[in-house]
């Protein structure tokens, strides 16, 4: 099931209207704290479809029963954009284990470009529930791709796919490859173009770049 | 309209059962960060009763149309416990306007107590819309006569009152003080029992104490 | 005896400078973050001058003997200016006691001004390290009247008085009001003008106003 | 040079003994913290050999001359375990250009195990002041090959190598290794005892499973 929380309003259209003004963009770090926030959000409207159980605390004046979460999830972010956003699941789900994937852009010379995952650090998926962090979902490959790494390492019981800003051929990419039983994919807002080298249209530019500084056009 | 949050299953109730457990309650920085990630929540769902507008702002590749508050709110927070709760509506509202009120509890020798606003250091709230920050609704004496020192600058058009943890006692108390038009209560759990010391239980203890330290009993 | 921080190049006079300047300071939320990483560069200069004991902890591996604080200073602020640079050294000294105290300055139709404490939330500070942190150190007078109102409840061992900026008045101020057995006087940077309003030039402005929104002028 | 925080008494050390403590870093939240906490102490003792310049800003009263860092510095995480670390420095530098780097041990049959560098995202390096932030320096070599994989994108003019938590072992590697010309290492504590596993002793276990949890053993 597709959910777009931008289709209800609240503060979180302002974090991810922040996120795509070009003048406010330049301070790094509101760029940052803003993909926190975002992921602070997600987390919470996820975190409503968990599983609890009623658990005896003892107060300082008696005992009360309260929902705990039955399991943590297994937070996934995909680098190095995803990482401000992570951290905003991480401040909600703290003592969640994490999943951390990098899925690079080569570009090649004739301006095509392949998805390649380099570095993977999972803990056991089996019978998980899977929160797969990315901040951008343009093409679509590298979550397809991300998924594929990260399911050698267990068969997940559920799957939640969470992106900031979404394209809509992204989204057709992952319903085409993703079997949709047991997965929820969580979007902020989606723009309608995406270019040819893969750039989401208003979008907001290159997250990465944005949180953490250009990198090396040889890297 | 009251509403409840710990009706609806999610992460919130994780938090608030933390801030519950006196073994967990021990540190004083998680205690706090619980009362901020709490007041984010709240943030959050408050602000989907808001009024946002339509504003085209440009990104890096174009324009998109994106809802921005049409005002902010101001944030009243009642002091010492609400503090850490007010940071977290705070993250969320970076560029509100703030208000700080005290209502200390003066305890008498026959065991009864009153309310004494001090400290009040309060912006213009005509016309605008007020969130009330109190960790605790125990008596709703501090509520309520907080409310009518703030509304002294001025006559909101909307107000919130927020609280962690109340009990039926205090949430009675400030329907029959307090006009309903125009006021959400939004709280995170409601106990049942009110002792004739005002202390909610199970409840939690003194979220003051428990964020802060004891303060001396002469204060 | 007097440190001033800024004498020493570091990052801290960054962030003195991004508070002072008048196109930065728009940003309220960064305004509050560069006070609460000044306070926390103030904490670890203030940390190098207290009392640690080794002790022995268990790692997984074996034992290792480490310094731990011999006692936890009071943390005292002096509202509202000082909430966030108060959060600073509560993020540094995360299991301290907390003091909290309004100084209000109170303006007189003819310009003169009183400062009166109203709110004042104090533990036993008898033998204790108080930590006494304000934004900022104008005509002295809130400090020298909050610490008069500290030492109601109890005699601490060593005290630190601890302000962003400051006018050489104002150090004048309290260096004849305060005696300086037992104390350390901690400054961001010491500014040479004090207007008959009490404002210090060049200053910063009003840090409240800048931290928290304007409040009415009849408060 | 070589600079051993802990040699002296300050706030920081509480921090590392928090890490250290094997109760205490059951709380992975606060184990992440207290990373963050110490990557902001180095971050401001490195800031004061930084170099400045007197920049003149417009405050709302006056002109103030204030000292502004000539360059950002590159600050370069090795991922995962320096992720939290890392943190601590962004928060201080926080307009600073990012290097990603992992560098994964993989463990053979026989108990020996290389560390090859699989994910890198740098930017320019030619004459940057470069900040590389591991978590443990343990044998030296997945520092040593960060290194040398950093300087293929350019020669930086002076390079800053921190870690919490160092083995004499290692020191000596890096020293074997990396010219010491324009090189500082910043270290927390060091430990004596390095095992044929190159575990730290007593050190304080596997910094990447404490923040993030353990993960699979065939990753």
């Amino acid at each position: 099931m597709i959910h777009i929380l931008s289709n209800t309003p609240s503060i979180l259209n302002v974090f991810i209207s922040e996120i795509r003004d070009a003048e406010i963009q330049k301070d790094r770090m509101r760029f940052r704290f803003n993909l926190e926030r975002i992921g602070e959000v997600f987390a919470y409207e996820i975190s409503r479809q968990m599983a609890y159980v009623e658990k005896e605390v003892a107060t300082q004046l008696g005992f009360a029963m309260v929902p705990v979460l039955i399991e943590n999830p297994v937070l996934a972010v995909i680098l190095r954009a995803g990482l401000p956003f992570h951290q905003g699941f991480l401040n909600y789900f703290d003592r969640a284990d994490n999943a951390f994937i990098s899925a690079h852009r080569k570009t090649h010379k004739d301006g095509s470009f392949t998805i390649n995952v380099e570095y993977s650090q999972v803990p056991d998926l089996n019978d998980k529930v899977l929160i797969i962090c990315d901040a951008m979902l343009a093409s679509g490959t590298s979550i397809v791709n991300t998924y594929r790494d990260l399911l050698l390492k267990g068969k997940p019981k559920h799957i939640h796919i969470v992106s900031v800003l979404a394209s809509e051929e992204g989204i057709d990419y992952i319903k085409k490859h993703i079997p949709q039983q047991n997965l929820d994919i969580w979007l902020g807002v989606v723009d309608e173009e995406l270019t040819a080298q893969s750039l989401i249209v208003p979008g907001l530019g290159d997250a990465g770049d944005l949180a953490f500084g250009k990198k090396d056009i040889n890297t």
